[in-house]
């Protein structure tokens, strides 16, 4: 992937839609993790890899074993925001991915977070080396 | 169960909390069926039904087939709703419940609708008839 | 819009992610709703408008006041989605759009649906009639 | 709140339906901060605090700041969750929750958290010392 060559992260656009958001009048929180996944899951496609194909293909899944999110700033319906995903740490079964969600509209910064996901073989549910093929794809942009 | 002998439907109390709330400030009305689920989840088990024993120790599972709500009025933050199962009809290899959430502080209606479950093969996801063990049980609600 | 006048109904399009599917490994079916609202929300753009711009600029507010929902095939992980939008009928202050959810893949109808929204003014929450700025627009596909 | 003079956490229950879980068969992750807000809005609320009285009567608002989450063990459906709520830290603007999701079944460990809240003007939206009043409801839980 070229952004990734030149060191920019990955980029995936969301928009603000009324199920996003709550009576405070803005993103109600946890929906952040539902962006920050749907970044993420881009991420693997365009390094040639779906969910369900690792599952199906390679027996592997991959689940989320911990979170850390700051918030910075609310954003708001019809909002479209930038989610990044850089590949921040690469152990035997696990990747440490740093995420952020950014306002399109003048950069600012909403919400930043860390989002560990671990390999798992899909019917042990046992920890599992990841795919050679993913390590082999993600080389470049550690 | 006693209240379905006398006639009164059964029900089953939510609270709304920020998650189930938009930037309109209401419950976003798609999560009515999130309330009304919870509801033919409860009257199922209250009818000595878990859904996840259905699926093992039958074979069977429920999926909706339609859905048909009307919106009145809309419940906010922090109110507490009661949601209503009436067993409207029968067939041979679904149910159809006629439900309604009904803002408890002053009994005004809020939504109601139609729900159409059909039940299938846990394994071939094929129509398949109601469970009679399920049958007996709801006899005296129709 | 070109694709309005050639009678062909307007197409957003989305992914199914894990945060739309449910234990049964298909989309949960409340989230057809939430589908159909982004269609709704980018074809109102596509028209000129945003919700937010609509609230503030011209004190109104949509509010849907009912819903219809047929499922005919259960939509899974990694499927793309055609959510259709086409404006069925309009009265004095609501519309009725006839929604269908397709899968890319193979054109199978997933979801298909009809939803009414209420147009009401955003102060007072009365019902209202349509802004005239968005009858002219949407002449046209009527 | 007898059980804060014990020092036993106080405790929510919830209990895990299909809009709550995913199709890898379990409870999405993001779901345990709903389930975790839940706890928190009920803690308040044992305590003599409903959210819309806040913002309403005393103008302020509760916005989280910070989350961190370990998922342990994947929560299913059907399973019922106690949330624990322990006041783990009082800032003069905040207030910090040490949270837990415990499978009643067997008191297994699913999740566990912090959870950053700040008092901020309902509507200036600026950082605000917490209530007097409800300092003194929370003296004796710190």
């Amino acid at each position: 992937m070229s952004n990734a060559k030149d060191n920019q992260p990955y980029r995936w656009r969301v928009r603000v839609y009324y199920e996003d958001t709550d009576a405070g009048g803005v993103v109600f929180y946890a929906n952040y993790l539902k962006f920050m996944e749907r970044a993420r899951t881009e991420w693997l496609r365009a390094h040639g890899f779906e969910q369900n194909a690792i599952r199906t293909a390679l027996n592997r899944l991959f689940v989320v074993r911990h979170v850390s999110l700051d918030y910075r700033l609310a954003a708001r319906l019809d909002d479209m925001l930038d989610i990044t995903v850089t590949l921040a740490r690469r152990g035997g079964a696990s990747l440490v991915f740093s995420q952020e969600a950014i306002r399109v509209a003048d950069g600012a910064l909403c919400c930043s977070g860390l989002v560990k996901v671990a390999c798992i073989a899909a019917d042990s549910l046992r920890p599992k080396p990841l795919p050679d093929q993913l390590l082999a794809e993600i080389a470049d942009v550690l």
